[in-house]
């Protein structure tokens, strides 16, 4: 007798995120989803309530289940997927987590000293951090957190290179998609014939996530990377997919030829573990001077949107430096398709029991 | 009795640069646009060649002057502004260069060792290589070129920082509008809900200007400044105002407050000369967080276009450097209105005679 | 001795609507703004309130000014613009025209029997409702409406139309401007690369707006004009100007060159009266085939906003049918400046007295 | 042993049609790709001269195939799909139908007496047309049209409705998508912040292709329907998919609900032939009142693309009247898809022997 799906809760299903949790979870071999959380929601039907954003036409099973309201304490499922805003993922997250295992997309804990902030491919040993965190807050649930989604892209595409080269600073900008404000974000006044060259928080985000996921961890902390990052932030026109302009200087003379192979030859656990979310290849190198674009990119890959695509990759001002330009998908490898895969990868770890 | 107004042609004057000098151009004291040279648009009124881009309304005179094809042998003019593509450039500046004052906005002849490569605010002394020019070249005129629109916004900002603190590195990142790639330009199916991380050639144009422009001028020649100036360039959805981000290491330590004050209050040649289309302020310093943005600041300034608009100054990753976010207007200081203060210096000094 | 100035008050001030006073009664011969009303911005200076939408600079004195809560009861001024919302106008509007002449661009009055509909061009005359307004309501003040920004530009086209052919239907669709919903208004996930066919309400408003405007004055009602009016609506990626096609049957035969000059010859009272801002042609007709178009039109004629540009006029199916393309700045003469003209005229007529 | 396939041409396969063809036939169960047709991509590898405008990877086998010149005299296939632009298309299409089964997506030959113009769910019976055109012209091969993009999915909606109801007028204003004007097409500065009124040609088109696809067939000829056909175009700034507003009138009372039923069980040969491209639905009514929308509807469906999505239907002036919106994948449904269900259904019926 197969083993039973696990149930699991989406909360802010309606959202730019919760979209595409109710997408990919939709025949999962492994997670079943049969809590549905909302705010504004609660109380109607997904169908009824959800914005969709997206053409995909969702199914009829999620579209006739209610939105509840958060009920932690009452709540029964095996895993949470949390997308909330971060006020409410404040109040909400930890008290999920202390009963369930709960994956977030929130920021709200994504930097305490406890709590694993992961990329499947890139840190997977940072997971140990649980041991410390089940004996500092007592919980029987965890919390993991997936990362910003400017930062996801970029880490994925500097791990290799880090561990080729060792990073020593990074000078990023960005061009950041819509739905990455959220729904219903950024109006569209902004936008149209424009360039918004801010988003609250967001550099300060990327850059302290990313030196905490290429951190090392020793017995019950991370010690976040020396690496300088610099973060310029920009939203543009988009839908979806970030682009990010990188400018890293090295300890090590790189190569160009070589580091591109550094980047395509990319491995990580989720692709050794063959888990149903992680894609062949967690970055995939584009030879094309125009690419990778957003539109014609931000889907790529075995898993659509889970592959960081990398293109331009180029000699920098001296041989210890290089350019890049990378795409992430910002809803998907940038959050719920990052956050699955952390799920996956607990779940065959023995994370979730 | 009052001096006569010089006799202008304008080549190219069908074009997204073209267009721009018209608007200009027209009342100018001291030039009057008596000659439109084209090519397909040979033979026809401008009224009827021209895909007026905007919604100004060029005057009823030049709406109904024709265009004929270049006659450089036979010109009779005063001064030549030309704003012809590279190969028609290569072509014809030096042409007309060989007879009249030319400036032209074309790339083709802006590294050439005896031809100033100008932004009158920045290196005024550079005029000085046409002496060089006319004992090389035998001409009874001149060419100055207008640097590339996307050097120019950067060199104005960089100068008065170059000055203060001595700049060994720029790494900058642009979000390009679309009038900066002529007519017809971008295809629509291209830019609608994307980005293109790729300008053919404008990576190394904008990383050469910006040195010569910065750079010192010796009896005879021009060194470009030895800083190193790394440019990642993107077309975004926008009609006008390339943004750029730009992370700037320097030898002697910044401090913000004072980086500002240097920037507010940089005033040059043009700004002294009081010319008619030099702007009170090169640069405008903006503190609002979200600020510059194309569609609210490409025309701010007492010249609309002209300035230079600065904003986001912060700290870099050490006291060594800074970030900011700077906004030009590609066809106007980007490209006309820089050539025509150009004249309008050459004017006042002596040099259109 | 001069007269001095009116004193009005805003209501809506910080909106898209509110901004567009705030910019066209910058130097008014007539009226000067001294109240700046809101709600979340009331307790700000109208500079860190408002959420200035466009690249025109407000003057430093409405910046510096305070916005306050609506206070109709205790408020001191001559004259008052409301750009509301429909529910804060429910409430408010009529409230403040108890004390003083009140021209409000919000639905929530227009179709009051005593409330006139104007187009100063159009229907003068329905300012007499304002005689049944003072006895059924007993106020010292008056209200009077601008109509919905959709239906303002059609309305302008047929009424010359109307007086020539007689016109039996309209079938109209259209593709508004996202200015016309307001700000934070639509969401750009919602528009970037998309059309949207609905706007609540909109489709009825403007039919029965139309043929109030159109229709005729008894002493003391107006009887709605019997032509069917069809509109679709649709919401497009534009930031002004709304643009409309329409197929029109008329009872009289049409000549499509005579129904040129019809709508070219088309002046109103504003023009006679010569009011600031009365444009000298309320239509404007195009010849080229492809305009209008609104990011080139939507400020045509000699006050930018004011006329309703016409282009592609022809035949329809038969020779009682006529087709034509209209465009209308939708917070300009759709809104703040038609309210303008609205109470110069008022002004002029004795009625703000 | 199994048929084997035909062997097709598509010529103009670097284009938006053309792009579709090569997405669509990969891995068609009847047909396959061998020979690519271009102009200036001639003597190119497919993947090295086509601008790939969508995220869709082609196929390894096509991306190294190589584009030739038009050789109708000499080419070995056993079908052909044309998407060549008109003037092409004149010269080329007769040529290889003269040997051929061509389908074509050109306007060029559309309303010759003796060619099919073909919506093979509206009316398949025009096939016959091919005797005479066998008859007058003495070909080996044929020639079937697929319509004007704007017309498809007009005429799809009209069908049931004029079976049902008789349709008397049609009163049509579009909103369509920028890959109907192919590549490179309309120029990103012409539509960013804009609308353009204008198509050349479109209008007439649509309305004669409408009339003659609903035209009734006798034994040589097709007679046009009679009903009027206004139709008044606009371009905006959608990737893909034709929105439509229709104002229609009718012979017989219309009930909206029972011509929402019409419209929803409308059915053709091709779904009874059940051919491999004909959707399940060539009509999905949608109830949400914002909807079809470009972005989210412009694939739905069983075959995503040939569904033709009406929303918003509602009475019109009187109960003779009816309102729709429609939506149509302008180079699926508009062309490709059509142009292969065509042959599809060609095949079944033995025409391709
Ligand atoms: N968008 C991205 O690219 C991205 C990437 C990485 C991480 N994230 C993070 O993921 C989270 C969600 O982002 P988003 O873009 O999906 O935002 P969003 O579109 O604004 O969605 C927020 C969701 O949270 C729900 N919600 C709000 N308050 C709630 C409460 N008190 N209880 C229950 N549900 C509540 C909302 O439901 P109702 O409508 O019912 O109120 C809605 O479904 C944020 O923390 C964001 O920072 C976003
Ligand atoms: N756009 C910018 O932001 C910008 C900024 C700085 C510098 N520039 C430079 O300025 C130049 C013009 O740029 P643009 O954007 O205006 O280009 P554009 O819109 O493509 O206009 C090119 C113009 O050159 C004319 N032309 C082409 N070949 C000619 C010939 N053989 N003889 C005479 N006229 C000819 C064209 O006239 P016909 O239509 O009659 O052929 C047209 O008026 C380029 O060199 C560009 O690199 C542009
Ligand atoms: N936009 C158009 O094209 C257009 C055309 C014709 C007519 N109209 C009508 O004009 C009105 C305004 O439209 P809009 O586009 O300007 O809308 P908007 O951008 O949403 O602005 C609404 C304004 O009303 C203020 N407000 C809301 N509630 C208030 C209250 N209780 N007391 C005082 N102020 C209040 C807001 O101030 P706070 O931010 O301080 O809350 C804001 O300044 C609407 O009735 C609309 O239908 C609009
Ligand atoms: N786009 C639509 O929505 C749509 C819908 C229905 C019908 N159509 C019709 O379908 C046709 C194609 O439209 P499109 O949008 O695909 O146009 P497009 O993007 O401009 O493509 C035209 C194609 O034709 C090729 N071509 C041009 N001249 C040729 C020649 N002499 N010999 C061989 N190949 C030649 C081009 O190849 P090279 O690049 O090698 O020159 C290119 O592949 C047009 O007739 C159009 O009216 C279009």
């Amino acid at each position: 007798m197969g083993k039973s799906k696990l149930r699991a809760a989406i909360l802010g299903v309606t959202g730019m995120v919760g979209q595409q949790y109710v997408r990919m979870l939709e025949n999962h071999p492994w997670f079943e989803v049969t809590t549905l959380v909302g705010s504004r929601s609660a109380g109607k039907l997904y169908g009824e309530a959800v914005e969709w954003i997206d053409s995909y036409e969702p199914p009829a099973r999620i579209m006739n289940m209610p939105v509840k309201v958060a009920e932690p304490e009452s709540e029964d499922v095996d895993l949470v997927f949390s997308s909330l805003p971060t006020e409410a993922a404040y109040q909400l997250d930890t008290k999920y987590a202390a009963r369930f295992p709960t994956v977030s997309d929130a920021s709200s804990y994504r930097m305490e000293p406890d709590v694993p902030l992961l990329i499947p491919e890139v840190n997977p040993d940072h997971l140990g951090l649980l041991e410390v965190q089940r004996r500092k807050r007592g919980w029987k649930g965890s919390l993991v957190t997936s990362p910003n989604c400017t930062a996801t892209g970029l880490v994925i595409a500097l791990k290799p290179l880090h561990d080729a080269y060792r990073i020593r600073k990074a000078v990023v900008s960005t061009m950041q998609a819509l739905s990455g404000a959220g729904y219903p974000g950024v109006p569209s006044l902004r936008i149209i014939d424009n360039v918004i060259p801010y988003i609250k928080g967001e550099e300060e985000k990327v850059a302290a996530e990313t030196k905490k996921m290429l951190g090392a961890k020793s017995s019950d902390a991370i010690s976040p990377d020396p690496m300088g990052v610099s973060v310029m932030v920009h939203r543009v026109a988009t839908i979806d997919g970030h682009l990010e302009s990188a400018y890293i200087e090295t300890e090590r003379p790189v190569d160009v030829e070589e580091a591109k192979e550094v980047l395509r030859d990319f491995r990580g656990k989720p692709q050794e573990m063959k888990l149903p979310t992680a894609p062949e290849r967690p970055i995939i190198v584009m030879e094309q001077d125009d690419r990778p674009q957003p539109r014609l990119d931000r889907m790529a890959g075995s898993v659509p949107g889970m592959s960081t695509v990398v293109g331009r990759v180029r000699r920098g001002l001296d041989d210890h430096s290089l350019r890049l330009t990378l795409l992430s998908h910002n809803t998907i490898r940038g959050a719920a398709g990052n956050a699955i895969l952390i799920a996956e990868m607990m779940h065959e770890l023995g994370y979730l029991e």
